[in-house]
């Protein structure tokens, strides 16, 4: 089984409450790929300039990652240049430079269209139409977009939610896709346009997933630090995905489970800044907070003979 | 077994996308007596003025309400007037009138200060201070608070919070007080003041009870639609301290329970104005959304043998 992403490799430039860091291994497609090849094998596609530093390619192969589908091409690497303000709930982008991902073109090396699973983070969603019908026969096609392409390219994205099984989106993407401020309501029309599920990520207070007959509500894992919230949603698909790839499931119970994988996974990713909180994160820490969530969430069925 | 509340009787007039109402129903005390008379006795501590419609009395006698401790005065009640605006994110005061609620002195009549569990609502901490004062042996007292009294008497609020059991309180109060805007390094500071246990209302994210050596994650119950925000809070204490006071039991997993209680209750609240939603609410309605709560949580425990 494997799993193919497709999405940005960047140097990222953060400034947080508890430190900064700059040109710090990034992107959309990285975090994915730190926490699902924790699970099962990935097939990368993406692009990064000559200056890419190989040992943050070196990072990815250790990791079992095929690297064979990115490409390295003349020119710089993409730059995203970001801070975060916790007390003034400010998440703004001080600079971001393209580069070569401005003429990024996925290109799928042999064999990638066989991959099972499919998870196509956050480009230009005519990108993402392109790459959806060379692996017409993936078991399970996701997808994340955000506010720029639901403004900017609204007819594509919408094709593109035509050929997947889930959306996964942040709470304020979902509710501005949908033109509705009722998480339920948005998410009921996003079906409408064809996925099977619309995960909702709401940060600090959990995922939703909402299908056609079910409904499921994931905490958040209570971390005390958050020293970087970059990456926290890429890397919650990865874990979500990596551990359907290796569960070789795809039942309503396993797509539960593997948004708690997707949660336990993206607290560690918080902790630290870039990847480094996933770096020598092991399956027996996930499942240590897996656990620790099923506590959280528990109380008993019965109702004391009311 | 009894409840005692004290807290604000109005008139309210209110304004969202959904509709307006003119000089309802509304207060503290009477939304969470509304919900806690569904399970048990409520005695009851508030002031109206003389302008106060008796069938509004009427209704909590009807529910079992003991209204000795109401008093009627000369003048007008409480009035509040207020909007929301769930696309802008606003939740407005137009109008307040404190009328007789200004000069509101609780005075428990004979046996209130037998109360099993007591509920001091969001009015003047030294208000809620002399009440606790009375109420000694009582086996669990909660407060509730607002921004006005963190700033503007926070420290006969941190009085108060030394002499109760539980704080339930909003989440911005809760970071608020703490002056953190981590939501668990919050209630833990606030743990410090004296109460076991700090329950975070989130709204459409639901609630966390955070304890010394424990931590809940409640769902909140999905609605379609939001008619009228208003009295949110306070059914949900109502639920929460009506189902403890039934159920007779005070163990970790009663408190989870009783959350569940109060989550289900408050959804009621929320789908019509004022008291609408709980008029003609049956405890089978409320059963019936625990265990679809119970549904919309569930994952499995095992991890499929990863």
């Amino acid at each position: 089984m494997s799993v193919l992403v497709v999405g940005s490799v960047a140097l990222d430039s953060v400034e947080t409450p508890f430190g900064s860091v700059t040109e710090v291994l990034g992107g959309s497609a990285v975090y994915f790929a730190a926490a699902a090849s924790l699970y099962t094998k990935i097939n990368l596609v993406a692009v990064v300039g000559a200056d890419f530093p190989t040992e943050h390619i070196q990072f990815l192969t250790e990791r079992g990652v095929d690297t064979r589908g990115l490409e390295v091409v003349e020119g710089q690497t993409f730059r995203w240049v970001g801070r975060y303000d916790y007390e003034q709930h400010i998440t703004e982008t001080l600079d971001t430079r393209l580069n070569v991902f401005a003429d990024f073109h996925p290109t799928l090396p042999p064999g990638y269209d066989n991959s099972d699973l499919v998870f196509l983070a956050n480009i230009d969603p005519d990108l993402q139409c392109e790459v959806l019908n060379q692996v017409s026969g993936a078991q399970l096609k996701v997808v994340d977009t955000m506010n720029f392409w639901i403004r900017g390219k609204n007819e594509s994205l919408c094709r593109a939610m035509g050929a997947v099984d889930i959306a996964i989106m942040d709470e304020s993407e979902v509710c501005l896709l949908a033109r509705s401020h009722n998480i339920v309501a948005a998410a009921r029309s996003i079906l409408k346009l064809g996925p099977k599920a619309v995960i909702v990520k709401r940060g600090e207070h959990g995922a939703i997933m909402i299908g056609d007959d079910d409904y499921f509500i994931a905490p958040a894992y209570p971390v005390d630090q958050v020293k970087d919230p970059t990456g926290a949603g890429d890397s919650f698909a990865g874990g979500f995905l990596g551990y359907l790839d290796h569960a070789k499931e795809l039942t309503p119970q396993a797509l539960r489970q593997a948004i708690i994988h997707g949660t336990a996974v993206a607290s560690f990713t918080i902790a630290e800044f870039s990847i480094d909180g996933l770096r020598s994160l092991r399956r027996a820490d996930i499942a240590h907070r897996y656990q620790e969530l099923k506590k959280f969430t528990h109380f008993d069925d019965k109702e004391s003979n009311l």
